[in-house]
């Protein structure tokens, strides 16, 4: 199949691009160094790939990420790096044989724990994201209570949502240094073996977690692209021109095809004036006639493709492969 | 069932406050006066309630839609109001005695809707917005070719959502005059008896057009709360409080279940301060607790539902009915 037989508008994956994605972060933290985040891409197919490269941990954001990764066979080693009050899925799950541990940072979510039969967590420290996570002082306390009600402890999470995204690579550097100071402290009082953190931006900085948590990477978009990463845009949304306008042109990837929350997507030598629902609305370089194809870039990456039903593998103008975005929902 | 045993995000939907709003609208503009737009709710289910209150016809914004519309013998009169290169589905689903109409506004979709056979058009009119539609002065020319073509004109189009969304109503009103004046114009030159036009803000101003598009009325979003229309929230998104830390608190609904487009989600007597992937961080009016549930009302309806499986009709705490959202994709 070609891309041009294709509905848009639709997911494309470089595959030359991606493979370069996955070689680089590979080369930088083999095996289970890295503990590939799935939210990104929610994409068993994808994920796949990531553990035949090494990469057998995955980490998830929601429960039905964890419950698709075990029905792909990928349950070797599940991190759920999110607090659930009701973990009676989560347990199930692990009564299966996966391997399920879930982040822990308070009494109430250590009892979900407890109660639903998941029997392994992490202790979420809070390291400067005012999101989840207890104070790092109280990590030793939570882990306490965690083994009291049974549960096998394997260390800390901390993660620095607030660092990842800087532009500044120095910045990013020196605040990380700070960040993983507490979480240190916390693992010091928690024990066990993990250490678990980071994203893309921070990749390659973190000396002081055992794992990092990076999910980007892998595909990318244009707030990661302004990073200067070894990462390339392997993800487009390929697009048709519905209408052209005096000085405007319109194409059929909108708001509900496109993450927003980090702005507009770009389209090369245009510029994007605005998204409607259905559209995207841009001052073309250079002239374009209705029923042009174009790629459009998202500016964030994972609300993008959580919009989609597949991600379209491709080398050149060919469809190598459709992926299903199999971990959608909640 | 009730609403706590709901895995959360769930979207909820009051079915007084529906009820409500379908009524205040029906008032206003009855029988096929409204033309409903479904891309607001994207659900066969409450389609047919409108359908039932006496607005047989519907605005549709993807094929997706309009198929899906007419796989619930939602088909009487659907208007595909966006262009389309490539109109296939649209005539195979024509030929199946469903009613469809597609807008134009370039020899490139006349020949499309022409060559697929899609039986009628209507002229798709810039009235002020830069998105889709020809200038008013050349709707004639387009009417008169599609015509050559064989194609039945039923009239115009044009869509004001650089005005719909204006907080104040007299501006509405004086910028509408201009936009429906435009419309008019190219109305007289097209001929047939469709001026389709309007939207939530504009539902009550607008005497020029013969139909009115308006979606967003039946389920409400904030944007559209503060202009004041007499149409209440009747959509909230239920979530979970899944961590409390000293000065704010974290439930379960992100990034992936709201649209962000127009900003931030509101929580009722909180100050919500940010949205991550799957959560909202938020300093709470009153003490909250792990596992409480709490409801978040989104800015901007349309992609928020678009990211969800189902909507469910609630009367208080009990789930009245599940409805899919069965009319997302391309």
């Amino acid at each position: 199949m070609r891309t041009s037989e294709l509905t848009t508008p639709a997911l494309l994956v470089d595959a030359t691009r991606l493979e370069g994605n996955l070689r680089t972060m590979n080369d930088a933290l083999p095996g289970t160094r890295l503990r590939p985040h799935v939210k990104a891409h929610k994409c068993t197919a994808l994920a796949t790939r990531q553990a035949a490269a090494g990469h057998t941990g995955f980490t998830c954001a929601t429960v039905r990420e964890v419950e698709g990764m075990v029905r792909a066979g990928l349950g070797e080693d599940l991190l759920l790096a999110n607090e659930v009050v009701d973990a009676t899925r989560l347990g199930a799950l692990a009564r299966t044989g996966a391997r399920i541990t879930v982040a822990v940072d308070s009494d109430a979510t250590i009892d979900a724990a407890a109660r639903a039969g998941v029997p392994e967590v992490v202790i979420d420290v809070n390291v400067g994201l005012p999101r989840c996570g207890c104070p790092p002082a109280e990590a030793g306390r939570f882990a306490d209570r965690a083994r009291s009600a049974g549960l096998a402890v394997r260390g800390v999470m901390g993660y620095e949502g607030h660092i990842v995204g800087l532009e500044d690579r120095a910045t990013r550097a020196d605040m990380l240094e700070v960040s993983m100071g507490q979480l240190s402290l916390a693992a010091g009082d928690v024990g066990g073996e993990v250490i678990s953190a980071g994203g893309t931006g921070t990749y390659d900085l973190n000396p002081w977690a055992t794992e990092i948590q990076a999910g980007s990477y892998a595909l990318m978009d244009t707030a990661y692209g302004k990073l200067g990463l070894p990462f390339t845009q392997a993800l487009t949304i390929l697009s048709t021109v519905i209408s052209v306008s005096p000085g405007w042109a319109v194409a059929d990837c909108g708001l509900k095809a496109l993450g927003m929350d980090h702005g507009n997507p770009s389209i090369e030598g245009a510029e994007v004036w605005f998204c409607s629902d259905e559209h995207v609305i841009f001052a073309p370089g250079s002239p374009l006639r209705v029923g042009d194809r174009i790629g459009v870039f998202p500016a964030h990456l994972d609300p993008t493709v959580a919009y989609h039903e597949s991600l379209h593998l491709v080398d050149g103008d060919e469809v190598v492969e459709r992926w299903d975005v199999d971990l959608r929902g909640w």
